[in-house]
């Protein structure tokens, strides 16, 4: 594709904190956003150039919305792909609609990294209590029951180390289609996130320890230690096998026997939040870069970096948070503080 | 003042590029901006929360404007000071209006320069065309003959080496009040850019040297060598005297017997703009934090930066410029591009 001129706009579906990063970045750039979302008061609307206020199945809406941007992306992985189908209409959505159907259903997502040579964890799509039992007793006994579509931080899971957790695992999550995961011993969760141009061009950022608390992730530090660039390199292979463009987030498990790839998002990616204030390109302005057609730029940071997210009432300390040396804070504009809730994030540098 | 809580509402009188980087700062913060402005095509305005869109004798929308806002500050010296009266009605303006007064008035500036202690050019009130013959006397029968109000970027000065020149700058700029202006001899033009918080504490960024081309800023150089302090002094004794709350920015002449002040800007400030990429906190986040009653942020910049405007058709250059390596663009969305406009910058880093 040409690239897009200053003044172009770029059409977000998904209206949280991810799709107002993008917005502000894209404002930096000299590009227009148009915010596709539910919510008048949602975080992105706040920044927006343009907003469409409606809800997914509104196919006349979102046709409208499409009408008027020059490229079509989105911020979250869990929109219909009928939605962004009407969204698109013959013009370009970056990331394409194969990247975002590949990872809204576990087991395509699964069955694509193995297609690729990459290693995951074992896996079997469950449909049955019996075939649960079966797929389970091939993996030793032990095993993560997870609904193939829907499910974030830790939602839509079942942990299953004995017989009694297989009849609770089923009778919670039963009824939709599942797949069940081989339990991977870990030594911690590690993730790239890295960028695709719409010329090819792949620029990874360095790999980043995460630490997840109570399921949702609570810390990542880049550049992480241990880089043999394998990291970088699975996601080459991940963007290049899907012809993508825009940046995603893949996460890993680093085990004694390399890294097994856990999970791919088709979007800007928690565990690069850390870029924004690393000296390099950030991940947002990365994203925009590649789905405007337009050059990546570095994604190899200056600096050392921690991010924090702010989860829930964390960001009651916002005021002593905006004191601590080194340390830039980035709050969503979300107004009610709910349990759980990532209200925003701080990044420590050096 | 108490400070702001995030999702309070920053009033921003103007909407030009420097209120749509303050507005994507406050976003940064969690906080909503409000912009008044004459055009809804405007830079701030593509960004902001929420707009007014009426002139700048539009008393009743002024005063709706401000009952929808926490706090008011302006992006530009020009507004009309009852204008902004009319917005705050007894909501805190920042900076105050006496800042404002100070800075619209050249002969008000240097008076009040001057009685501070600090130096300047000579300066004398010029009312008739003898009296701009008795003032050009007393200084060696050279000066620059300028307006006292309006003004920028060059325009509204003469400069008088000869008896012709007195008459054609006479007859150009006469019939408004004016001022003379003893001609300095400078090695080079610096400025500071300064913030000073609601308690009172004051933080400067090093001393920046800056290029000007046909009377419009080109390149901003930071830091700049030769920082002996006295500029940061300098600033903090305007700050302190006007009682500020936000950035300014001082520029001076460097001279053989050290700074004198040219003028002074009660905003952020184009030769400000290379904080964005320095690694510190930025000068549109800090004006935000010091009018929104928040700590100041560090003005302790990790990296040199050259700032460069691109002013008119600079900016087809986008393309190119996009793929600098430890360049960052930054881009106002406008979108007529006319001769001695500026359209954005880049900061080159390192």
């Amino acid at each position: 594709m040409t690239a897009l001129p200053p003044g172009s706009t770029i059409g977000i579906l998904g209206s949280g904190q991810l799709g107002r990063m993008l917005a502000l970045a894209a404002a930096r750039l000299g590009l227009r956003t148009h915010i596709y979302g539910t919510d008048i008061d949602d975080p992105a609307m706040q920044v927006a150039h343009a907003h469409t206020i409606s809800d997914w199945s509104d196919l006349r809406a979102l046709a409208r919305f499409g009408s008027e941007c020059d490229v079509i992306t989105y911020e979250w992985e869990s929109i219909p792909v009928a939605a962004v189908e009407a969204a698109a209409k013959g013009r370009t959505v970056a990331p394409n609609i194969r990247a975002l159907q590949t990872a809204q259903d576990r087991l395509i997502e699964k069955t694509f990294l193995r297609d690729t040579g990459l290693r995951t964890a074992d896996f079997a799509a469950v449909d049955s209590e019996q075939g649960l039992r079966d797929a389970l007793q091939s993996m030793g006994g032990r095993g993560v029951l997870k609904t193939r579509r829907g499910g974030y931080d830790g939602k839509g899971q079942a942990m299953i180390r004995s017989d009694d957790d297989l009849t609770a695992a089923w009778e919670r999550l039963g009824g939709v289609p599942l797949i069940l995961e081989s339990l991977i011993e870990f030594s911690r969760e590690v993730s790239v996130v890295a960028a695709r141009g719409a010329d090819g061009q792949v620029a990874a950022y360095p790999l980043t320890e995460n630490e997840h608390r109570h399921h949702i992730l609570h810390s990542s530090h880049a550049p992480a230690s241990g880089d043999d660039g394998s990291a970088g390199e699975a996601a080459r292979t991940i963007l290049d096998a899907l012809d993508y463009v825009g940046v995603m987030g893949v996460e890993f498990f680093d085990t004694p026997d390399g890294l097994l790839v856990n999970e791919i998002a088709p979007r800007v990616h928690n565990s690069g939040h850390w870029t924004q204030d690393a000296g390099c390109t950030d991940q947002f302005e990365q994203h925009i870069r590649a789905v405007a057609g337009w050059p990546l730029g570095s994604a190899a940071p200056k600096r050392a970096v921690v991010m924090t997210n702010l989860i829930g009432d964390d960001v009651d300390d916002w005021d002593t948070l905006a004191r601590g040396p080194n340390t830039h804070l980035h709050l969503y504009g979300k107004a009610d503080i709910r349990p759980g809730r990532k209200m925003g994030h701080v990044n420590r540098v050096g």
